[in-house]
This record gives structure tokens, sequence and C-alpha cells, in this order.
């Protein structure tokens, strides 16, 4: 299963808004085949995977499947894998996450069973985590949010947030730029692009199939000078602003555009917005060893997006500390994100869900 | 000379005003005497290691002696050390780090090779760093300024900052309180005074020895409870109320009351003040991985310890990053502090200085 996972990571970022996944085929004990969902439209891992051990000599009849994610079991732009995996008589299939895709009905557990396949989970946390995007997007229609700060060791900003400002070297970079890379979409406030005039492009990582994200920027006046990079280079057809639109409606309107995963960079009203509204999922910050000593704040007034003040502080769930040489970066998750990811790992260990 | 080093760290935070030293006794190829100093007033640590080799039958006449700091050449509590290697007929020194004292005319380097004592240097960065208060307060008559601070990851604080509310952990505390450890005075500001009534004493380490380090609150009105523990508790003959005394003046009062090492404990304001007078030296960054959301403003306008804003951000020089099992610690020297300790080191390396 590890190494089912080891393939599922080459296709992340890349298959929104479908899950990553990958598989391995074994049989006598050895691997004899080996696949991984490349991108949307794509052969699924399990196909993938079958048709590496064909094309390697091998049947798969009676061998053992593993794949990280439950084996679909509706017709989408490919034939259900549960099928094939039927057809090849693989007799055994152990799955690594649940797929809630509220489409495969029945199940693949129920099929693989009432066709005398040997069944089995083994969960993979890091699995789950791996597709929090695709599971925000196909339970709820909204996007997994992740919240980006970058700022002094002090907690103080300068005039911008945005882009790449205040990450200093390039281990931040290359971290902040895996999140735009896992991402499908990137949203700012007005303020943020007006000071910063930022690219919201993905750099300093392998971006090999990588669509470029969505652009959101939220409004109060709509009034952002034409001249910003969003809205003039090459990717400018993948910009959108929303003036004077609740941030729940803003999330809706970017889950119809398949976003899986959104990426919020700021500024801190915005961030703080979402996250008094309890719309965050996940927060990442880069703090950079420097001194500012006075705080910027552009205090903004809009009943749709002002920030209240928290009523208790927010403690980040399993917080990581990562030295960036010369910078750090702090990952956790917040309650909510936490709680959902639970509820997904429920989906395959409680029956009663599946 | 690590070895002496391994010394020196011994009498850390014990020695002040003195400096914490550490020797040992090397003849035919083996330690045969090792010491430190162990408190101001007690014998130095050349001398505790002539009688550790005593005590156990050695001669040391031939012996090369590794000490961490310049031998002394004046006298003080105790006769020069200088005076009793030359009797002892110790016929090689090789020092770790300059004494800049100004009693000490003419200095060791000079007396033993007019002697015809081998004297040579061996530089540990990590000694002058460890006796940087000592060479401060010993060249300016002033202390060498520590600012701490303690945040949420998002840069907010609480109501106050002060003793421990934001920080969690047992092994952040016991890094905040090594670091009054090794201070001999601690300064807040009236309002972190007022919020949070703390003690200021230092817990969660081995305190041996230890005095109690100085109190200082600097305040414009002096007008506080009669009863915060700082007047009332049984250190109460160690509190120092500043009202209306320019930073500058505050530090000359401690340092003619020996303090070496001051420790700025906050609030922000108090802590930035220090900063924009290009009074502090080092700094220490406490951070929980809570969302706090708001930032707590207290704004003074007394131009006396008000604070301007930075002109530019102040990088942190050499900083580390310390992972304390759920908060960080954030270390680094400013400019001014790293600048000191270079000449330091070059009252050793520059002949022209010695």
């Amino acid at each position: 299963m590890q190494e089912a996972f080891k393939l599922a990571l080459l296709g992340e970022g890349l298959t929104s808004p479908n899950p990553s996944v990958g598989a391995v085929i074994v049989k006598n004990g050895g691997i004899i085949g080996k696949g991984y969902h490349k991108k949307a439209g794509a052969p699924h891992a399990e196909i993938e995977a079958i048709e590496d051990a064909k094309r390697h000599g091998y049947s798969v009849s009676g061998s053992t499947l593993y794949v990280t994610l439950e084996p679909c079991t509706c017709w989408g732009k490919t034939p259900p894998c549960s099928l094939r995996i039927i057809e090849e008589k693989i007799s055994r299939v152990v799955a690594g996450s649940p797929d809630p895709n509220p489409k495969n009905k029945p199940r693949a557990m129920e099929i693989f069973r009432a066709q005398g396949i040997d069944f089995s989970w083994e969960i993979l946390p890091e699995a789950i985590f791996l597709n929090r995007g695709f599971y925000h997007w196909i339970v709820t229609g909204t996007p997994w949010v992740i919240g980006k700060m970058a700022m002094a060791i002090d907690g103080s900003f300068s005039a911008g947030i945005g882009d790449e400002k205040w990450i200093s070297g390039l281990p931040a970079r290359t971290v902040a730029h895996k999140l735009r890379m896992v991402s499908d979409g990137i949203l700012i406030g007005a303020q943020t692009a007006r000071h910063d005039n930022p690219l919201l492009t993905i750099r300093h990582v392998d971006k090999k199939y990588k669509v470029q994200p969505w652009r959101a920027i939220v409004s109060l006046s709509g009034s952002l000078p034409k001249e910003l990079f969003l809205f003039t280079d090459s990717f400018k057809e993948r910009t959108l602003l929303f003036v004077r639109v609740p941030l729940e409606m803003v999330l809706e309107e970017l889950g119809s555009r398949t976003v899986a995963t959104l990426l919020v960079e700021g500024g801190k009203t915005i961030f703080q917005a979402f996250l008094s509204k309890g719309l965050m999922h996940e927060v990442a910050f880069f703090l950079s060893p420097l001194i500012i000593g006075k705080a910027h704040h552009t205090e903004w007034s809009n009943s749709m997006i002002a920030s209240k003040a928290l009523s208790s502080p927010i403690p980040l769930i399993n917080p990581s500390w990562e030295d960036l040489k010369g910078d750090i970066y702090c990952h956790g998750l917040l309650l909510k994100g936490a709680q959902f990811l639970e509820e997904i790992r429920n989906q395959a260990i409680n029956p009663a869900n599946v």
C-alpha cells in the first residue's frame, strides 16, 4: 500500500477534480503491475496497473490489487474500474481510502463482496490528506480552503503581503509554489492585487501537465487597475473578479468551476474573514527572520467580508514546523478541516456509512 | 579548549558580573587539572584547575593551561591569575577569548611573553557569546540587552504578553526561564505589570546559587497597584520602578547595579522602543501554533519611550529555529550585538588592540 501511495503522489496537483490514486498488483509475493492516475480523463490507477502487468506478460487473474482509493463503480469518462477488476478475475482488493462520490452506488465494497472478491481496508491517512480537495468538493460542491500567510518573525507585514516579498529564500518560495501546484484556484483581496500586482502563477516547481489555477480577486469597489498582470498576462482568461459577493457564494461559484482546492493568499483581512466565517480548513504560515516593528493594517468595513474578532484563540491541529534554510514554515489543520477528514475516514471504517 | 568550555558552561548565569570561565591543565598529553569560576568572589578557573591538579598529586610545572578567557593581571577580590601561572612555572597558555577589562594593564599576553611563557589564542566564538553580558558591561558600563517576545503564529498577542500566557508547553517555558537564568535584570512596561501581574522569578530550571535578577518596571505615570507581586513578594527589594526615565538612563542605572545582561520581556511597545533606539543586541521569539486574529495594541504616546516606525526591516543575524514540542523558538542577534561581539573577538586577533 505504501508503494501504491508513492505512485499516487506522482499525480499530486494534476488530477483535479479527480483524486490522485496509485495502484499496485501483487501475485505470488511480487509486484507484477503498477499504475497511477495521471490526469482527469486519463485511465484510472487500477486500469494502468492492470495494463502494466499485461504489458509485462503477466496474467492478473488470482492477484491482489492494492489501490489507495476505493475503486469506482460508475461510468464516467472511463468505464467503472470495479467492472474491469471483476472481469480480470482479480481475487483480492485492498483499498487505502474510501470514495464517497455519490455516483458510486452501490459502492465497490458491496459489489466485490457480492462477487466473492475479498475486499478490505488498509486506511492510509496520508492518502485521505492527499485528496482532501477532491473529498471536500465531491461531498460539498465547494473547495477545501488553505490559508497562506507570510510575515516577519514579529508578526508584522509589509505594505503588501502577496506574491513573495516576505518569503526570502528559494526553499520557502518552492514550498509556497508547491501549495499553488496542488491548488485549482488562488484567491486574494483587491488590496493585495493593487499593492503587489502579483502573477499568481506556478514557479519554482516542476509544473508539467499542471493547469494554471483560477485566479480570484474579491473586491468591494471592483475598481482595479486594468493593467494588472492578472488582467493582461497570457492567463488573463483564468482571472475572476468578485465584486461584493459573499465569500460563501464565491466558494460555490469556484466549486462549479471544479475548483477542489483553493489557496487563499491574503491579505490579512481576507485571511481573517475566511477564518471567522469558519470557511478555512488548513493554514500555512511562512515566517522570515526579520523585525518590521510596525504592522501595516488595512481595515475593511464591509459587512460581507469584514472580519469579526475571534472570540477565542484557534489552535492548529497537528502543527508542524519546518526550517526552510532561514525562513520557517508552519503548517496545520483547523478544527473544521480535521473533522472533515475524520468523517471521510469513518466512511470506510463504519459499515453503516458504506 | 572544548573541555575547558564545557567547564565554563557550568558557571553560566552564576558568575555575573564576572565572566563564566573554564580551565584545564594538560601535561604529557593528559588532563591533570580542571576548574571553573563558580561565582563572583570565588577563585578563578585557572586557580581551581591548578589546585585540582595539586590535589591529585600532580606538579603543574611545565604544563599547558587551556583557559576559555585570557587570564587576569590585576588585583581584584583575588590575586591576579597571571602571577600564579608564572609562579607555578606553567610553560604554555592558550586562551579562548580576550579579556578587555581595562584594569588588566598590561594584559596577560604581554606579561606572559615577557616572562618567556608561550601564549597563544584559540578563539572560541561560543565562549565570547557565553560572556556577552560581561563583555558589554565591562566595556560600556551598561547591560547587553536581550528582547523576548511571545506570540501566536499569526503575530497576534493576547491582552498581556507577560509571564507565560502564550508559552504553552513546558519545553518553551524552560527555555524562557533559562533566559532569565542568564540575566541579572528583567525589564517590563507598566502595562504588562498591570495586565499580567508577573512574578519575574526563575522557575523550571536548576537555580542553585542564582541570585534573583533585578525586576525593572518602566512607567509613564508611576501609578501601579501596590498589591502587585513585584511589590509584595519575598523579592520585593529586587524591584525597581522607573517613572519617566529615558531608556538610556535606565540602562546606566541598571549597569551601576552590576546588571550585565538585561532581559526585556515586553510588552510590544517596550520591545519596539528598545529596538528603534538601537539599544537591543539579541532577540528571542516564542511562537505558539494558535491563531488569535486580532492583535491587541497598546499605543503609547510618550516621547521618551514611544516607538517610532522602523525605516527598514531589521534582519536577525545567524537566526536559529528550534521546535519546542509544539511551540517554536527563534533566536538571533541584531546587527549591534553581532558587531559588538566581532569587536571583542578582534581584541584578540588584532595585535594593535592588545
